[in-house]
This record gives structure tokens, C-alpha cells and sequence, in this order.
């Protein structure tokens, strides 16, 4: 396979260096060394790995593009900027024809969605881009539409643990959630247990230390009112390898669909990037 | 609701008398104190609670049930007889137009199939009545159909625990196995653990001691090669009150089917009960 060229915006923050750090070790891609990052950013280049990577800014952005596209003909963008980039960056992109999966989430989704479908290339946009997990996902929806009620009288209990910056209530187990709910018990987003005390997450749960600041562990439990009966489902993520290759499993499916003009429908998701194996 | 009159078959088998304990004390129905058995059962009668219940052997059974269904008029039998039993028994329901729900594995399914569909009244046959386990693993069928290789590289481990008579590999672990395989994971049927003693049962599962005698403890985990994530399933049923639910559950479901006379399909599986209640 040729090299699929590449530029990651959103450094120098966290996910996009870890993108941008497996790219460099992938054969699959060539590496554009340009990043779009934010205006607030005063760094003008930043290294990773060995390469350097010049940071582009929103008002500089416009100047430099064509030069870029000049010499990486054909790269695809990935993008794991700011929640409030979201909608400019997706209108850029749209403009400049620039392919795209974006991870990033926020913004006005609708809007996003627009942007893409009103343009003349595809996108793969997704919340969540470890892909077993939208699969797990996906076979919930379909039991939860499929045999509502399935699980009427049990009762659930969800804990998830995070790393400690995670304020919020993780959305992956709002969703999984709502299909329990779906598939009959009665439990409230508000009930889901965080943990975010480091202690707790290395004593109790038996996270790795060096995943302690970047993991993801989620256990739903369902049982039965008279106790004769357990179902439980973990999903356990150590660090953000997970992301990386769905977010390169996205680019590839993009790439495919761009060599055979293939993208009537423009805007796809994980879950088409999913059956696409099939 | 009028109470559903129903004749339970098997007795003096454990299950059927597990059935027949649960359908005494349930409102929904009402007990036909008629039970056919096998020819080489001696005993004439059983007693399940206070209430005595005449066996009917198959040399005996010709002769005595028109005078049952003269006095329980519309019932459904549970057949949870001998293997070598399904086919002649089906035979006999169709015969004497009486509706059934099967959960007697074995014999030849084909012919069972067969037997139901040239007759003229509805049946519910499954191997497994744990509606929620059923449900399980519809999901997972469907994940394998529409994702397949989404676990690509995964190793797997499976587990089951079942009490110390059980001598095969449990059949609804060797469905699930093929799930994940058709998800992506390299895994032989052979390499399931099959865990018979009580005292590791006790100790490293922690299954009750009143349940050692009767349980199904199965956990699957699927771990990326590089340690990064872990996905895990387990199903830890404890005794027979989730076949209960579930058979009572058909029941219910082929009694709609009948009132409604909506039955062209005639042979129904758990699947059919479940998506029911949509």
C-alpha cells in the first residue's frame, strides 16, 4: 500500500502528540509536519519524536495551506483540537478539500454535520474512536431495540474510574446507560459511580501506576431481585493506544472511499468504519 | 388475566419439578395434575408440594388424555422430559392438538421441526430458556454479523463453572466462542475452561455453597495483544428460577398466540418470546 499522508492537528496537546508520535512509527503513513493548534498557542514549532512540526495558528492557517496541499498532495487531516475549534475547523477543511476524522468533540454538532454534507468530501466524525467500544455499543442499541424490557426488574449498578482531571460523567456510560434503561431497569445517570482518587483506582480496582493518569475502566453489573442471576460487562482501557488505531483505522476506511469515489453519503462514522470489514 | 391451565411433563425429573413447584405457587396459571414420564419409571404418582400428581407412562398416556383435555380444556404442556423422548412426545402434543413449550434438548431437531410445522398448533422450542442469556447472545450474533474481525488480534479466555455432573462443554459457551471468533479472535473450542470442582467453585469463584449442586458461571476476556484493553462478560446464573421465568414466559407468550390466532408461523423460539414484548 502507498503511504497515506497525514497531518494531525491539535498539537501540542496531549492526543494529538500521541497520534502524531504512532504516525511516525507507521509505515501505513508519511507524516505532513504541520499542525493547526489554537490562536492562544505561543509556541510557533514543536518536536515530536524527531520531528519538528510547525504549529499554524488560525489567522495564519489561510496563508499557508495551499503550499502544504502543494506538497503533500492528497494528505488527510486528522483532528484532536479544541472542543471550540470544532465547527471553524470543520468549515476550513470543507473548503480547502481537505478529507478529515475528526475525534475532537463539542461544538455545534449539527452545524458540523452540515458543514460536511454541504461540501465535496467525506469525513469520518466520531465521539469515541475506540472502536470495540462503539461496537459493544452498537450490540447494546441493538438489544436494548430489539428485547426492550429484557432485563425488566434487575437492578443495575455502573462504576467507572478515569484519570483525575476527568470532571465530567463519562458519555460512554451515559449511553450504555440509556440502553439499560432500555432494556428495563430503572437507573439514573446519577447514580453511575466515579472514581477519580487515584488511591482508590490502584488499591481497589487494580489500575497500573502508569496508566493512573490515563485509563478508562468501566464495569456494569446487572442483577437479578432474588439473586439467582448476574450479568456483568467491563470494558478496561490502559492509556490511549485504543484511540490510536481506531482514529488510523478511520483514515484508511477514508482513504478507500476516496480512491473509489466512494462517499455519496460524505459524513460516516465509526460504525461505518466498523462494517466495513465486513 | 384467566388463569392458563398447564400440564407439565417430566416428572419426577428435577427440573419439571422445579417448574411444577414455581407453576403451584404462580397466579398466572393453573395446575393440570397430569404428568407424562418414561416407560421405565415405576412409581405411579409424585407428590409436588401437596398436591399429587398421576404419571403417565407413553403405553398409558393414549388412553387417558381425552378425558384431561374434557377437563382442562385449552391447556399447554411444559415438556421437560428425556432427550430420547422430543421426537415421540412433539408427536403426541400435534396429534391431541395440544400447544407446547419444549425446553428437552436432544433427539433429532430436524424431525421435531417438522412434526410442528405440519401440524396445526403452536410451539415453543428452545435449548436454552434463560431469556436474558438468549438475548445475550443475540447481541453478540448480531455484533459478529455486522462487525466482523472487530476484536482482530484479541486473545480470549473462557470459563465456565457448572456442577460436577455436568460432563460435556457448555453449549451456550461454545455459541458465544463462536461469536467471537467470527469477532476476530483465534480460539478452539477445546481451550474452554471447564471448571467441575466444588471445592475451587466455593473458593476461587465464590459460587454459594447452596448452589454447587446447581449453577452456571461463565466469564469471557478479551485482552489486546499489547495489554492496552480488556473487555470481559460474565453471566453467573444460580440455580433453575431464571428457566422458570423464562418457560413461563413462553407460555405466556403461546397463549397470546393462540387468543390472537395469530400462530401461521406455528414453531416460535425464545427469540420470538422476547422480541414480543416490543
Amino acid at each position: 500500500m502507498n503511504c497515506i499522508p497525514i497531518m494531525i492537528n491539535g498539537l501540542p496537546g496531549n492526543v494529538a502528540r500521541i497520534m502524531a508520535t504512532s504516525a511516525l512509527r507507521d509505515e501505513r503513513f508519511s507524516f505532513v509536519p504541520f499542525s493547526l493548534t489554537g490562536e492562544e498557542i505561543t509556541q510557533g514549532e514543536v518536536s515530536v519524536d524527531q520531528t519538528t512540526v510547525t504549529l499554524l495558528k488560525p489567522s495564519e492557517r489561510e496563508d499557508k495551506i495551499n503550499d502544504i496541499l502543494g506538497s503533500y498532495p492528497g494528505f488527510i487531516c486528522i483532528d484532536y483540537t479544541h472542543p471550540t475549534a470544532v465547527n471553524d475547523n470543520a468549515k476550513f477543511y470543507v473548503a480547502h478539500k481537505i478529507p478529515f476524522v475528526m475525534g475532537t468533540t463539542g461544538g455545534d454538532r449539527q452545524d458540523l454535520e452540515r458543514t460536511v454534507k454541504n461540501g465535496s468530501v467525506p469525513a469520518v466524525i466520531a465521539p469515541n474512536m475506540a472502536k470495540q467500544i462503539v461496537g459493544l455499543q452498537a450490540m447494546l442499541e441493538y438489544g436494548a431495540n430489539t428485547f426492550p424490557g429484557l432485563f425488566k426488574g434487575f437492578s443495575l449498578q455502573v462504576t467507572e474510574s478515569h484519570q483525575q482531571g476527568k470532571a465530567d460523567t463519562s458519555g460512554t456510560a451515559k449511553a450504555l446507560v440509556a440502553c439499560f434503561n432500555q432494556l428495563g431497569t430503572d437507573f439514573e445517570i446519577s447514580n453511575i459511580e466515579k472514581i477519580r482518587d487515584p488511591e482508590i483506582q490502584k488499591e481497589n480496582l487494580g489500575v497500573p501506576e502508569e496508566y493512573i493518569s490515563g485509563h478508562g475502566w468501566h464495569t456494569y453489573t446487572l442483577k437479578a431481585p432474588d439473586g439467582s442471576a448476574l450479568f456483568e460487562l467491563k470494558h478496561n482501557i490502559n492509556g490511549r493506544q485504543i484511540y490510536v488505531s481506531g482514529t488510523f483505522d478511520a483514515v484508511i476506511f477514508l482513504k478507500s472511499k476516496i480512491d473509489t469515489n466512494d462517499f455519496e453519503q460524505k459524513l460516516f462514522t465509526m460504525i461505518d468504519v466498523l462494517t466495513a470489514g465486513k
